[in-house]
């Protein structure tokens, strides 16, 4: 018999309670710590595995570094009717984002719609979670950030610009917002890193090489290789547009500024920038039907839009047409009944963490020997 | 010798006095007149040729049929501090648009941001000139619309959303803002019906036929053919968001439901919706240096960025890596100069215009007889 795949799950509430126990003696307040496991779990259960808890060591190594401070907080350095710009203060990136996200929330209360500019932040994970935030208050959301440059332009024989993710949220009127989150790469450097650990080649057209040519190799990435932007152009182009609205206009750090995350001095703050922006719906248009009322809803267009795309005549061989964001709530569902399918790059780099900080309530796990 | 390119030029003044012509006897307003032409013809010197007068001969059709009325005034329907809502009263898309980025730049001036969605709009052109509207008053713009469908959906055999363009303009402190005006199907329409114009076969990955198999035939579309989103999921979902801003918040026709403004009844309103959003940089960050003051300005930290950019080092045989819009600036300018470059296929609709309507002041162009 074939190993039963859910031996490699681990449940929401054991993971939880390991991040807390590596996040408990850092110097994070338990709101702070609470904070960031909601981010990092929610990652997982989505099966957004390259940005979830797999980060969850570089996180500590700077805490412990000090480049992440554990008692930064968040303020709001300027602000006007529809926006504000947010000092992070070197907290870690889910502090800081959660507290923008909320202030670009109460401007749209206010003024319909927000935005908030952050610097000093971190890297902040999986964009989405920050949208669906938004979206759970029925507002549209967006999140962008910068990063250190690993993608390269049209023309560029090495990286320029950083993956400066995107992601957007849609409220539809239950608790599956339509949601986006993706990287304006061809694909997120995440995703070469986990082909890398598991000795796997990677297709063509993910990366290019020192010389500017395509290679299956993930290890050349990032010493000797850049990612390739998403569609050319206009790939290369959105990445301009989110460095504009994340690093320019904060004051943060912008492109081959920032310091990495992951490989850079865990002493020094990394400066990252990030933006958010809500849309206040239901000053623009009812969300809902009021009782007896007329007229047309926003909740009650969104799901007409979902309904016709998926009754779209299907490709060959094709049953079923998905909306952005319906496969990752589906893996979430799943997950809060069966526990989360770690892959096992991610349940290695937990194992690490346990070793190297003596952090117990990992389960051990058989997952080694199946794979 | 071969023939001078140049023959083939018409000059702005040239070619501005033909849509004159061609628009004065409509109905619309000197000052409409006036927006419309400086956003086709602008459009041109930027050699975005797909967006420009080509499409005037389908204006006009739907300007004397009724669709588009000559005498439509855009107003605001609803407003709150940092947005409104615009019904275009069915005017063409130029004005309804012009109109509406003015008002997302009349609320940046207040709220610091603007959002403004239109519906009862038309076919808008160019969405970059909207953007340009305020770069060149020191602002980033954003702009998109929506459309008939197109463009697949990953696993769907036909259209299901727009070519849903996007634009943004980013101001440098100069009279060349960054720019970018993409579709978010692989390709735009326009460049596909401009390939079936002069009977040319495209590349594959454009489109897809009528079975959802890949072809290189353009008179495939639009009847039995769809346009294929860009980078996959990741095009599909950015023309989604782009859906729900500028078609279901809006109370804009949402895709399906938008009349075709080429292929649809001349004597009724194709309600296409646009949003438009603008950031009021100064309010954020100095645009520019005070005389002696201190701190980081927003063009000087553009610029550095776009000099860091430039400087990169270049992969085998390319000598330049370009800015976004910096190819459109450098045509505008050559344009200028010598006379805009019209391709075969716009002088071909541009005389058939003239033809059938007896509108005067076309030059008599060569360009036949060299292409």
């Amino acid at each position: 018999m074939p190993p039963d795949p859910r031996h490699l799950n681990i449940s929401v509430a054991q993971l939880s309670a390991f991040c807390h126990a590596a996040l408990n003696h850092t110097g994070l307040s338990q709101e702070d710590i609470r904070t960031t496991i909601d981010v990092l779990v929610t990652t997982d259960t989505w099966g957004v595995f390259t940005h979830g808890t797999k980060s969850l060591r570089g996180y500590l190594r700077r805490l412990h570094g000090g480049g992440l401070r554990p008692g930064g907080r968040p303020r709001i350095v300027s602000e006007g009717p529809a926006w504000a710009m947010v000092d992070a203060d070197s907290a870690i990136g889910m502090v800081g984002s959660t507290f923008a996200m909320r202030v670009a929330m109460a401007k749209a209360r206010v003024a319909g719609l927000g935005y908030v500019g952050v610097r000093n932040s971190c890297h902040f994970g999986a964009a989405g979670y920050y949208t669906s935030m938004a979206a759970a208050e029925n507002m549209i959301g967006i999140a962008m950030a910068n990063d250190i440059p690993s993608v390269s332009a049209p023309g560029s024989r090495g990286a320029v610009l950083g993956s400066n993710p995107i992601a957007f949220a849609v409220p539809t009127g239950d608790s599956r917002p339509i949601m986006l989150d993706m990287a304006t790469s061809a694909v997120a450097g995440g995703k070469v890193y986990a082909a890398a650990a598991l000795g796997k080649p990677i297709p063509t057209g993910w990366i290019i090489d020192a010389e500017g040519l395509p290679t299956t190799d993930p290890k050349l990435l990032p010493h000797a290789a850049s990612l390739v932007p998403m569609a050319g152009h206009k790939g290369y182009g959105i990445a301009i547009l989110i460095e504009t609205l994340a690093g320019i206009l904060t004051g943060a750090s912008i492109a081959g500024h920032v310091l990495s995350w992951s490989f850079g001095d865990p002493g020094s703050p990394t400066d990252h920038g990030a933006a958010f922006l809500a849309w206040n719906v239901e000053a623009m248009m009812p969300f809902r039907q009021a009782q007896g009322g007329p007229g047309q809803t926003f909740s009650a267009r969104v799901r007409q839009t979902m309904d016709e795309i998926r009754s779209a005549p299907k490709a060959k061989g094709v049953d079923r047409i998905y909306l952005p964001g319906e496969m990752e709530w589906e893996h979430r569902e799943r997950a809060l009944r069966d526990g989360i399918p770690l892959p096992e790059d991610v349940w290695a780099t937990l194992r690490e963490l346990a070793k190297e900080r003596g952090i117990p309530g990992l389960p051990s796990s058989p997952a080694q020997e199946h794979v």
